[in-house]
């Protein structure tokens, strides 16, 4: 097969697997109750909904979904635990957009949470998404196994947490309020928190879901983190580089605000450099696993993650 | 035994799980990083602890241990399970503390944490704190059944999520824009959310951790929704009648601002005839779980709920 016919294979996959996702969402996110919930106040589920549905490329469900299909895992359970992901990424979002953190005004080239509703919302809507992504994925329609529920509940919890992205926000905005140029150590610690842990944990809930060996899943986690890597400096190079209507958000903000990047911290021509290097690694690291061909969505996966453009 | 002696049991009891809890908070919020963490910032940890350590009466997670402790379920299980409680009951006080929400200066007598630190701070480690308690009451010491765990995480997410405390959290902002007085249909709804839905799941904790029987998981749920629904009037009244510096926090804002009180749907006699009702049927309820006088000390946490002066 071409180069090229592997890169439409990978785009219709992309979008069938975002559509899967969407749908996932929308049900879960629809005004009924669950045994236990009182109501869902219409206001806050709208502001829910606003964040997650309609929107981005589902890059982390993506990468759920395909490593547990690795292992022959399909249908709800991998999409229900994807669409737990993309909750804690949207609260992520919504969150780190507020005035008191990044003060946005516009995500995917629409008004932010707290411009579309209000503060006190946004902030809401975000601790919801956020306390939903788990009740998703204890639910037994994830898996029959409670074992592989509390897992993924467990390693979810981790990635988002202290020590995953929510620390690496606290470091980023510390980060922001310095005015010495950070380390490239420091900026690579900051974004294997903030964008990493979340990319790696998708890869490794495919890997828990699919019952991978202990020798895959070590193939898996170590593509994983490259990839994390990978896509956060190519993010720093699309903002240093792109334009806000291409972007969907406002770019070119990172130099204004003495932010954390690896553009800063190694210049330009470095960070090409690393990016396409970490691509590289990621896909070669998927050899390990043992899968051969089945693994080639995964190495594509890894190639649009650094060729994308917004 | 008179009802002083009881009284006196009842306070060292709560004495006790408050300190062993409190331990187990300064334990779980120690600066070292668990499997998985990168590192864990410490100015995001520092507001983390000063959120959750040296304050509150621990009545949550002490209505939880209490209730596994009628099966014979004691030490670390619980008290993790009633830490992580404890942390998402902390969390939300953060967030209603901001100022996009309550915007309040003071709590448990200290400045309000983004007072102490700042707004994004304070937002970042709600969120953490939030995120932490499913990684709590996930892990393997909580209890060596996963099955039981997954219940855990589920009933926990539920209570505190849009059908739970955030949707009250949410249903409560929005009462307090509008002008006409609030039915107390309305405020019921909206307690039985913001409030109830913890303590609810304290005790439904308990009778997870426990393996109480259908039968007794009932009876006990009934005990936590009347517990529930008194431990909030009496908040009301508390509110209506006490001061700043007795409660710690600032008094008599609810007539102010158009709260939805029962004191204000009811008039505060109606209210206080309620609460007492209330405090009957939880201490009633009990005697359906067929546990006989082990029950004793959550009739007593009953009579303590509506006793308190803060």
């Amino acid at each position: 097969m071409s180069a090229d016919a592997d890169q439409t294979d990978f785009q219709a996959r992309l979008t069938a697997v975002a559509d899967a996702v969407e749908v996932t969402l929308d049900r879960l996110l629809a005004p009924d109750t669950l045994p236990n919930e009182v109501t869902r106040p219409p206001r806050l589920l709208e502001a829910m909904r606003y964040s997650t549905l309609g929107g981005g490329k589902r890059l982390r469900p993506f990468l759920l979904v395909e490593t547990a299909r690795l292992f022959g895992v399909e249908g709800v359970g991998p999409l229900r635990a994807g669409a737990a992901l993309e909750m804690i990424h949207c609260y992520s979002l919504v969150h780190d957009d507020l005035p008191a953190m990044d003060d946005d005004d516009l995500r995917r080239g629409r008004p932010t949470a707290h411009k579309a509703f209000d503060e006190a919302t946004a902030i809401l809507s975000g601790d919801a998404l956020l306390t939903y992504a788990f009740d998703v994925t204890a639910g037994e329609q994830t898996h029959p196994d409670p074992g592989v529920r509390a897992a993924l509940v467990l390693a979810l919890a981790r990635a988002s947490g202290l020590g995953g992205m929510a620390g690496g926000q606290a470091l980023d905005l510390e980060a922001e309020r310095r005015t010495e140029p950070h380390t490239a150590a420091f900026v690579l610690q900051m974004q294997s928190m903030k964008t990493g842990a979340l990319l790696l944990y998708a890869v490794e809930a495919g890997a828990i879901l699919g019952g991978a060996s202990p020798s895959q899943r070590e193939a898996l986690m170590h593509y994983g983190m490259a990839l994390g890597a990978a896509f956060q400096v190519a993010d720093d190079i699309l903002d240093a580089e792109s334009d806000t209507e291409t972007l969907g958000k406002a770019a070119g903000k990172d130099a204004g605000r003495n932010k954390a990047t690896l553009v800063a911290a190694l210049g330009l021509d470095a960070a090409k450099a690393r990016r396409d290097l970490l691509a590289r690694e990621a896909a070669e690291a998927l050899t390990a696993t043992g899968l051969g061909a089945r693994t080639a969505i995964l190495a594509e996966a890894a190639r649009f993650t650094v060729d994308r453009k917004s």
